[in-house]
C-alpha cells in the first residue's frame, strides 16, 4: 500500500480566519478530511502534517527519503522564497508534487514566482480545497507509472 | 449533461514526433481517448479540438461563451506570449483551466512565464498526458461547486 | 473622396460582452454606426471589418497601401505584442492611427507597452467609443495637411 | 456653458523655434487660435496659458476644481517625470485629457514613458497642433456623457 | 525653547478633497492644529508651511539652517523624485524626519521609492494625520539626545 | 486595559554587541525598559519577546489574533525577505506597526527593500531604541481611532 | 536529389515596396529567381512560399518533416517573437537555417533578438537578396555532411 | 564682444556650508570672482545667477536664445532628473557648456546620470571651482570655432 | 590552544544520498574526519555540527562570540538568502570562512550569488570535501596573523 | 584581383582541442586549407592569420584600411565585448564579415550577445568551419555589387 | 618643471579617418601639435604616445607612477570597459585627467558608461582636439592646488 | 614531480604601491617566496608569472595544455570581464583553479562578478597573500585525486 505524506507550511493553520476573500472559509481540518477521503478511495495510506517552522519542513521532507512513496506539499509563501526546501526535495528520491489553494499567478506582483516548482514533478493551483485530493489523484497516477514504466 | 471544451495549440499535432524526450512517444490521439474516458465517467459531453492558429483558437474560445460550460486548454507556447488568447478567456463567462504535458517551470529560462495563467481560474502541469482527465476532473469540481455555491 | 479602412483586432467583436467594467455595453455595431455617421459628417468613404486572425489583419493592412487612403486600427491586444503588426504599418505609403477604447496606460502592469505606437502616425484612447470618430477626424485632418503641404 | 482650461507647460512658449523638424514652425499663439476657434464651435468658454513652473501648473490644476469644467493639457517634459502633477490630477473631480503635438512613443529611448497618463481619461498626441481642436472636442464629449450617463 | 519648522509638499493643501478613501476627510488646517497643540506639550515653537512649489520648499530648507533646530517633512510625491530636495536637506546642518500620511510603501507599484529617506534622521508613515504629532515627539527626541549626547 | 506584543526578530538580542556604529551601545533590556516605561504611562499592558527563529516569530504573531489587541514589531532582516512572516501578519485582525532602530532606506544597496512594509499598517524608523516608545504611541493611538472611528 | 523549402514570413510581399532603403528595390519574385538558379546550381529541387499567417507558416515547416529535406527560412519578424515557430523548428527532424535580408542586429534597439535563432542550424544576415542563395548553399552543404557524418 | 552667460542651480547658494567634504570651503562669490577674472581675460561680457526654482532656470535658458551667446550651466541636480531643463536646452540656438565641481560619476551609485549631458556641447567636472573657468575657455573656443569654421 | 567552530546547514545531512553527480559519494561523517584530522594537526580544538534550522545556525554562530576563536561555515543554499544568517556573522567578533562543497558559480543560473560572501573573511568552494581542512587551514592562518599582526 | 583578409581572434589556435563536442575535432589549418580553395575558386587573394591580442586584432583591421578590400573574421569571445574592436571596423572603409564556427546563440545564456554584429556587414554562423568559405563568397559577392552598385 | 604624460588609446590612430562626421578630420598629429604648444604655454614638459594595446596602455600608466606628475588620457572604447585599467589608475598616486573628443553621452545607447570616469580626477569631453589643451590645463591647476594646498 | 604554473594578472606588479588599504603592503615577491616554500612543501616544480597583458595571460594558459599540471591563477580585474580568459581555461585539459588576494564579493557594487569562476575547478579568496599557498594546496589535492579516482 502506497504511503503518501501531506505537508502543510507557515500560515495554514490559519485557514478560515487568513483572508477569506482568497482562502475561503474552511479549514486546515476540511483540507484533512478531502485528502482522507481521496487517500481511503485510492487504497493508499496518507499523513497529514502542517507546520510554521521551515526546519521542521525540511525534516519531514527528508523523512520520506525512507518512510514515504511520494509527496503532496503546500509550501504556502515558502514555494517562493526558500532554495533550501528546493533543495531538500532535489535530495530525496520520491515524486513531489506542489499545491496551492488560489492561482498564485494571480498574486501580487511583487511575489516572486514559485522557486519549488523547479524541483517538483508537478503543479496543481487554483481550485480551493480541491488541490489536495487531485494531488493525491497525479501521486497516485505517477507512483502507478513508475512501477509500470 | 455539463458540455466540456478541450483545446489543443500549436505543435500538439506532432506529439509523438515532438521532443520526445520532453513529451514522450503518446500521440494527442492517446490524449483524445484519456479525455474521452474521464468525461464519460465524469457523465459529461466533451469536444476536443486542436489547432496551429492562434486565431482560431480564440474563435473556439469565444464559441465556449455561448456552447460549452467550460474549457480544458492546453494552448501549448501560445500560454507564454499571446495577450489575445488571455483577453479572449477573460471575456467569456464560463472556467477555463490551463493545463500542461510538461512542467513549465522547468523549461528554457528564456521563456517568459505564462500570461494564460493570469486569467485561468487554475493550472495543472508536469504529469504527462494524465494533466487531461485531471484537467477534466477538475473542471467537473468547478461546476459543481457554481452549482451549490 | 477619401477612402478610410477602420480595422478591428482579436476580441473587439465581444465588445458589451467582454469585460463590460472596462469597455461598456455598447457593441461593435455600435462602433460602426459611429464609424457612418462620422465619415459621413467628413465626406469620406469607410470600410469597418474585424478579425480574431493577426494574419487577416496583415493582409488588410497591405490592402491599403493601393486601396485606401488611411487606416484607423483598434489592434487591440495585438498593438502589445506583434512586430509583424507594427512592421506592416511601416510598410505601405498610408497613415495609419491607432485608436484603443480603454485609456491603455492605466491597464495592468504586466501589459508591455505598445508596440504598434511606433509606426502610427497618432494615438488616440481612453474615450469609450468616441475614439472611433475622432479617429476618423484625426485622420481626415492628416489627409487634408498632406494635399496642402 | 461649460468651461474648459487649456494648460501648456515647459519650453512650449518656444513653439515655432524649438526644434522644428520635430515641432513645426507654428507657435503657441497658433494653437491658442486654433483652440479659440473649435471651442466656439463646441459652445464652450476656455482659457489658455502657459508657463515653465511645474510649481504654478500645479496651482492651476487645483483651481480647476472649482473654477473650471475640464483641461486640456499639454505638459511636455512634466508628463513623463512629475508624479505631483499626477497627483494634482487625481485630486481634482474634473476630466483631464493629455495631448502631445507629437508622437511621445516615438521620441528618443531613455525618455520614460508618461507618468501623467496614469491619471487623465484619455490621450490625444501626434497630429501636430490638431491635437489642441481634438482634445476640445474630446473633453466636449465626455462632459456630454457624464450630464447623459 | 526649540524651534521646529513643518513643511507640507505639493497637493497637500487639497487634504480633505484629495482622494479621501487614501487621505481621509481631515484638512491641513487638522494638520496644523495636532501640531500646533502636540509642540505646546512638548514646548516647542513651531512653524507651520505649504507649498506647491519645489523650489520654495528648497528655499524653507535652507532657511532652517540659520533658523530652526529641526524639520518634519511631509514632501508628498517630491520626496519619491526630488534629488534637489534630497540635497537641499543634506546641506544643512539640523536633524530632518520625514512624514506620510498614508504608508508609502502600499501604494501603486510604479512609483519609485522615497529618495527623500537617504538624506533624513528617520521617517513616520502610515497613521494619518497623527504622523504630524509623531514626527515632532521624534524630533524633540532627537534634539534631546543631541544635547545630552 | 489594551493588550500590546512588543515582538524582536533575529540577531537583536546581540544589541550593544552587533555594529555599534550602526546600532549604538544599549541592549535590548534598554529597549524593554523603555518599552515597560511607555506602556505604563499609556495604561497598557505590554507583553516583550526576542527570537531567532522565523518560524516561532511567526508563532507569535498568531498568538495575538486571539491574545493581543495589536503588535510592534522590529523583525530585524526578516522584513526585508520573509514572504511567510507578510503572510502572517495579513492573516491576523489586529495593527501591527513595524519599526526599526536604523533608518533602513541608508543601509547596503544590495538589501531588498522591506516586504513586511506591505503588509503593516505603518513604520517607524531611524530614531534609535526610541523607536520602541514611538511605536507604542502610535499603536495606542490606531486602537483609539479604531474605538471611536 | 535533395528537396529544399524555402519559406517567407510576414511582410515579405511587400519586398521592393516595403522600406527600400532597408529592404532595397528588388522583390519577392527576385529573391525566387536567385533560388531557383542556386538550387539548380546545386541539384536540388525547391519548393518557394510567402505567407502573413504564423498558423500557415507552422503548418509549412510541420509538412517538411515528411516532405523536404531542409528549410531555409526568412521568417521576417516573427523570429523575434514566435515562440510557436521556434517549438516548431525544434519539433521536425530536418535542418534549418535561418536568413534574413537586413543585418538584424543593427536595426530599433526596442526589438528583442530573434528567438528563432535558438531552435535553427546557423544563421545568414545581412546581405541583402544573396542570403537567399548562401542559406541554400548553407544548406546543401548540412546535407551532405548528414549523409557522410 | 561675446556674451556668457553662467547659470547655477539649487543647492548653490550652500556652497561653503553644504558638504564641504565634499564640495570644498569656498562660496559662491569665490566661483563668480574665478568667472569675472576669466571672462576678462578672454574678453567676454558675462552674466552670473543662481537660483533654486527649476522654472526660473528654464526661464534663462530661454532668455539666452536672443540675449547670449552661450551658457556655461552648473545645474546640480536637476541635471540628472529634469527633462524639461534638457529640452530647454535643445530648444535654443547656442552652445552650452555643462560643468560640476564634483566628479559626478563618483557620486552615490542610485543617482541616475545625468540627462542634461544628452543636450550639451561639453562636459566638464571634478577640479573643483576650476570648472568655472574652464567651461568659460571653453565656450570661448567653441565661438571661436564657430565663428571660423 | 585556538577553538574552531565548523558549521554545516540545511541538507548537508543528506549528503551522499543528494545529487551525488554534485556532491559526491562520501558522507557529513567523511567531512567531520576531515575536519578532526586537520584540526589535530594544526593543533586547534575544533567543534562539527550540522542543522536544516536557520535559527538553530543563528544561534550557534551568536555562541561563538564567546566560545570560539573562529567558525568555517557551509551554509549551503542559506548563504544565497539569508540576509539574518549575514547579520548574525557582522554581529560577531571573530573571524568567519564560508565554505562550499561545489563551485556555487557553475549552478543553476537562477540560484542568486552568495550574500554571506558580503560578511566572510574569505570564501573557498569547488574543491569537494576538501573545502573542509582548506577552511581549517585558512582560518588558522587568520588567526596567526591576528596574533602577530 | 581582389584581396581578403580571413582574421581570427583569441582561443581559435585550439580548434581540434578546444571542447570539442563544441567546435569538432577539426583544426585552423583545416579552416585555412578551406579559405585557401574557395579563394582559388572565386579568383580571390588571401591572407589567414591568428592572434591571441585583441590589440593585434585591431592593428591587422586598421591595415585593411588600406592594404585589403575587406575582411571576413571570426573574432571568437571578442566579438562579445570588445568596443575598440567593434569602433576599428567603423573606422576603415571597406566591408566585414562576422563568422562563428558554431551557433552563437545557442551558446550560455550569460554571454552578451556580438557587439561586433553592430559594425559588420552581414553574420553567417553555425554551420562548422563550413563557415569560412561562406563568408569568402558573401564577401565575394559584396564586393562585385559595390563595383556594379 | 612639471611632467604631464598625454596618453591615447585603440583606433586614434585613425583620427582623420574614422567616422569624420563624428571626430573631424584633424589627426592626431594636429592633437600633439595642440598639446606641445599648450605645454609650452604651461610651463610643463609633455610625452604624447599612441597604442591600440590594452596592456601597453597599462604599462605607460604604471611608468607615470614614478616618471610623471600627471596624467591626461583619451582611453577611446576602453574607458567603458576596461577595469583593469581603471584599477591602474587607482594603483598609481598620481592625477589622471580623462579626456574625449566627442561629447561621449550623445553616443549609442549600447554603449556602458565610462568605467574610467570612476577612477579619474576629472573628466573633459565634447570639445573635439580642444579637450587636449584642456585637459592640460586643468591639470596643471590640480598641480598647483597640490603643491599649495 | 606534478608542474604547477602560477600566473598574476594585470597590475599585480603594483602590489606594495597599490590601495594598500586593500591589498596589503607586501609586494608580488613576497606572493613568488610563499609560493617556492609551499611547493616545496608539497614537492612540486613551480613557475611564476606576471604580466599586464590579457594576450600574453592567454598564450601562457595554452602553454599549460603540454608543459604544466595544474594553473593557480589571479587574474585580477580580467576574472570580471574577459571572456576569452574564460574560454582559454575551458579549452585545456588541466585542473584551474582562481585566488584573489581580497574578498571580492565586498568590492564596489558595480564591477561584474567573476566570470572566470565559470570555468574553474574552484575558488579561493579573501585571506591576503595566504591565497597563493592555499591555492597550490588545493591543486596539489585535485591532482592526487585525479590520479587516485
Amino acid at each position: 500500500m502506497a504511503r503518501a505524506l501531506v505537508l502543510n507550511g507557515p500560515n495554514l493553520n490559519m485557514l478560515g480566519i487568513r483572508e477569506p476573500h482568497l482562502y475561503g472559509t474552511q479549514t486546515l481540518a476540511d483540507a484533512r478530511a478531502l485528502c482522507e477521503a481521496e487517500a481511503a478511495a485510492l487504497g493508499m495510506a496518507m499523513d497529514f502534517r502542517q507546520t510554521n517552522h521551515e526546519g521542521v519542513l525540511i525534516d519531514w521532507v527528508h523523512e520520506a527519503h525512507t518512510a514515504f512513496d511520494g509527496i503532496v506539499i503546500n509550501a504556502a509563501g515558502l514555494a517562493r522564497t526558500s532554495i533550501i526546501l528546493h533543495d531538500a526535495v532535489k535530495a530525496i528520491g520520491v515524486p513531489v508534487i506542489e499545491i496551492h489553494i488560489t492561482n498564485i499567478y494571480q498574486r501580487d506582483a511583487w511575489r516572486p514566482p514559485s522557486m519549488l516548482s523547479k524541483s517538483v514533478l508537478g503543479l496543481i493551483c487554483g481550485f480551493g480545497l480541491e488541490v489536495y485530493p487531485l494531488g493525491l489523484r497525479a501521486l497516485h497516477g505517477a507512483l502507478a507509472k513508475r512501477k509500470t514504466g
